[in-house]
């Protein structure tokens, strides 16, 4: 039987929430025949949902990120200072890993793991996000912040300054010291301080005689 | 025969050595009896110079972090600017770091993982970089920079800003997106941005309508 779109697509979710709700019970990553054998579907009902491994995983990221989706996109289309934007853009996804990692750190240490390993199939996810941020930093600029930088510049150099509050092992590794708070100072001191300007005092005049 | 000091630490250097090139040789971390062995000596004689794999760990990571506690030490003796200063501290050792990964990249891989894997005897290192850094820090506030910011929180934030250019993974997934350019922009714009001020805007005082 061939299945609608809308009914393979909501199979689809039910598959990848399924396996997900196996990780969390089981603590491991699940194999692809393990996830056939539990959704109860015969083989051929599962070949019509799933190519293989990699097209399930990609369900199961769908699933996962798209809380992250929703909250870029609302923050992008808020009406708000450039400021608050950008932080708001970070945040939002920020308090949802970190919420995810307080209520069942296994869990989530397992899906960061997940994710490194199938980094390919999530990497369209991070170039959706690094899309988004081009347009909070276009917004910016046209009120005159990030003075002097090329876009991509803007966004590698924010990316490297953000790091700790984007990447989900972050919290692993450093925990209660991420806050909100400190995301605020970090989003305020790339307002005030970053410009085309900037690297010139650091990197300073004499570096010959100092770079040994 | 007891050994004097300065001929055992002597040893223990030349036995961490050994075990750095038997890890570069093998693509592998070795095992302690496996050094053992490698190490020509007997083992009353090891045991003299070890306590135990923990203890063996210690001197490897004396001998391959030395070139970053140096830098540490030569930059936070120097006398330049703050800016100049904070940026040195950790150009150095980003550049130490960066060139041993051009190098081997496996090898610095491998090194990685036994450093995270034995991070209870690194974590003294990473203290003292701290310490270190406290020193920077109040030097600079002592000429108007960071201006109203506890000590410990203009550690944890410029920390968190700069943390791809201190830790050595972000060199296996950043590789050239790491840049001295970058990271001289990074310290500019802490050292123009970042005071105990910032925070209000990125935060504003809309966050009830806006924390969804």
């Amino acid at each position: 039987m061939a299945l609608s779109p809308e009914v393979r697509s909501n199979e689809r979710d039910r598959i990848a929430q399924m396996v997900l709700d196996l990780v969390k019970e089981r603590g491991a990553e699940i194999p692809y025949q393990l996830a056939i054998t539990e959704s109860g579907l015969s083989r051929a009902r599962f070949d019509q949902l799933f190519d293989d491994y990699d097209d399930m995983f990609d369900a199961i990221a769908q699933l996962w990120l798209k809380p992250h989706m929703v909250a870029m996109e609302e923050a992008l289309a808020a009406d708000l200072p450039p400021q608050r934007k950008m932080y708001e853009f970070f945040r939002r996804r920020f308090v949802i890993s970190r919420d995810r990692f307080r209520e069942d750190p296994e869990y989530f240490t397992i899906l960061c793991e997940m994710g490194a390993a199938n980094f390919e199939r999530v990497r369209s996810y991070v170039d959706l996000a690094d899309h988004y941020q081009c347009e909070v930093i276009v917004q910016a600029q046209a009120e005159g912040y990030l003075a002097g930088l090329e876009i991509d510049e803007a966004l590698s150099l924010i990316n490297q300054m953000v790091s700790n509050y984007t990447l989900p092992d972050s919290l692993i590794y450093l925990g209660d010291k991420l806050t909100e708070q400190k995301l605020a100072r970090i989003i305020d001191t790339i307002f005030i301080g970053l410009s085309g300007e900037s690297g010139n005092d650091a990197a300073g005049l004499n570096s010959l005689r100092i770079a040994t």
